[in-house]
């Protein structure tokens, strides 16, 4: 399932966008979440995103909303017809949802993760209505009380079409299958705190691994920038430039809390191979 | 141009949306931003948001954007063809950008102040480009490198339809001319310090504030939820239940520095009435 799909084709020369090569043998796994699960992964951990719909005068409509994600990534809306974009649904169903990862501070937008999903607002009725609902309320609690308003329905994004944006150059097309196939990372959202962690207080590890497993024994000093269940996304400081370097884990991880000890072993094999 | 235009007719049980009515005299002015100031303020804070543009299949495309603000208001856009909305531009001009305002960690989204500028996009050439060019690299200092790119073009959002949505209950329609006259409002973007201050060090004053001016006498207690140049919004428990509390300063402030001698002369005048 994981791969490394990249677009980049900006109309600029090729030196301004480009990275450093390793200069000796990557030595561990390369790979990270794909496009499919990157996107599972910034909605399952959003609340919030933008709809856009179609308004009565031809105008793309773009308009806040509070979701929920179905098991299957599916999203859930409630709205009113008292707001532009509940009208809009009433007419016309096509419609589709951006959402956008909670960034660092200060962080350059730009460089946030952000997927969209595209494809027909269905309204949902009975059983099913019901399991929405659930699945709104336990995301978005005030609509405990808005969802009993006569002006309020509950409708689900059939998603027929996925934009996903990792960052600068980082993006891909994903199928409707492959994004409902798709798992959440499990690492990812709760990394935060492990990444300040690593940058703050073992610097030195994370050059070794640069240095004796990512393939830039002339690094001069490395940071973490993303942890992920397959491994790390650092950049390193090189004579011929910044490196984005890549160091997988052994295996896959299947939570959070495996991200401690894996990050260990990857320092003890980095100083190993030193 | 102080209003206090809200709109609110959710189909749902009177008492469900009420709050206590004062049950003495208001002794404080009750203006508050307008919806139009209330709009410019949400954009010129912001330079990040959600454009709606129309894709070819139909489909209104919800994608992030980044964006600056020209003087009267509207929204700079620089946008790639390599990027569905860029393309989408090219073909079919009628968009919207969508702003929402960052809200405090664990605050309601629902209740996040938010607008929507619903236009047509003209793409811009010579110096106008130029000047929406410097406005939208101020804004967006990754763009100097970016905007050299030749997949690049800079676009200006002729805003013919402005929704603002100020949290649960409080929305408005502002007409183009409203808008590009209104001015942000200097206070807001830069009040959560002195917010958070009030509510920690001074909460007897904003109790007295409630009480003595806001027509609450029997309030138990006051927090500040907001303030912009033209007053403090308080929530107060009372015995009839959670009031919405406007108190007004004497006159209009220019900017945040006034901020902490009108909310001083405040609880003066509210200490000497009570």
């Amino acid at each position: 399932m994981p791969a490394a799909d990249t677009q980049s084709d900006h109309q600029a020369p090729a030196a301004v966008l480009a990275t450093p090569d390793p200069t000796a043998p990557v030595r561990t796994p390369q790979d990270r979440p794909s496009a499919a699960e990157e996107a599972r992964t910034i909605v399952a951990a959003t609340k919030t995103g933008t709809l856009a719909s179609l308004s009565e005068d031809g105008t793309p409509w773009a308009s806040m909303v509070a979701f929920a994600t179905l098991a299957d990534g599916r999203p859930v809306l409630m709205v009113s017809t008292l707001a532009e974009h509940g009208r809009n649904l009433e007419r016309e169903q096509r419609a589709s949802l951006s959402v956008v990862t909670a960034g660092e501070e200060g962080a350059d937008p730009l460089d946030n993760g952000r997927v969209t999903l595209a494809g027909v607002a269905e309204r949902v009725e009975g059983a099913e209505a019901e399991a929405a609902r659930a699945a709104y309320v336990a995301a978005v609690p005030p609509a405990a009380l808005f969802s009993t308003f006569g002006d309020f329905s509950t409708w689900v994004l059939r998603v027929d079409r996925v934009r996903w944006v990792g960052g600068y150059g980082r993006m891909d097309s994903v199928t409707t299958e492959q994004y409902l196939a798709a798992e959440p990372d499990p690492v990812l959202p709760r990394a935060a705190g492990a990444v300040r962690h690593l940058n703050d207080d073992h610097a030195d590890a994370l050059l070794a691994m640069a240095r004796a497993l990512g393939g830039h024994p002339d690094a001069t000093s490395a940071r973490c920038v993303r942890a992920d269940r397959y491994g790390l996304d650092l950049r390193a400081d090189t004579p011929a430039g910044r490196a984005s370097v890549r160091v997988g884990f052994a295996a896959p991880l299947d939570d959070a809390q495996g991200l401690r000890a894996a990050t260990v072993a990857l320092a003890r094999q980095a100083r190993a191979a030193d």
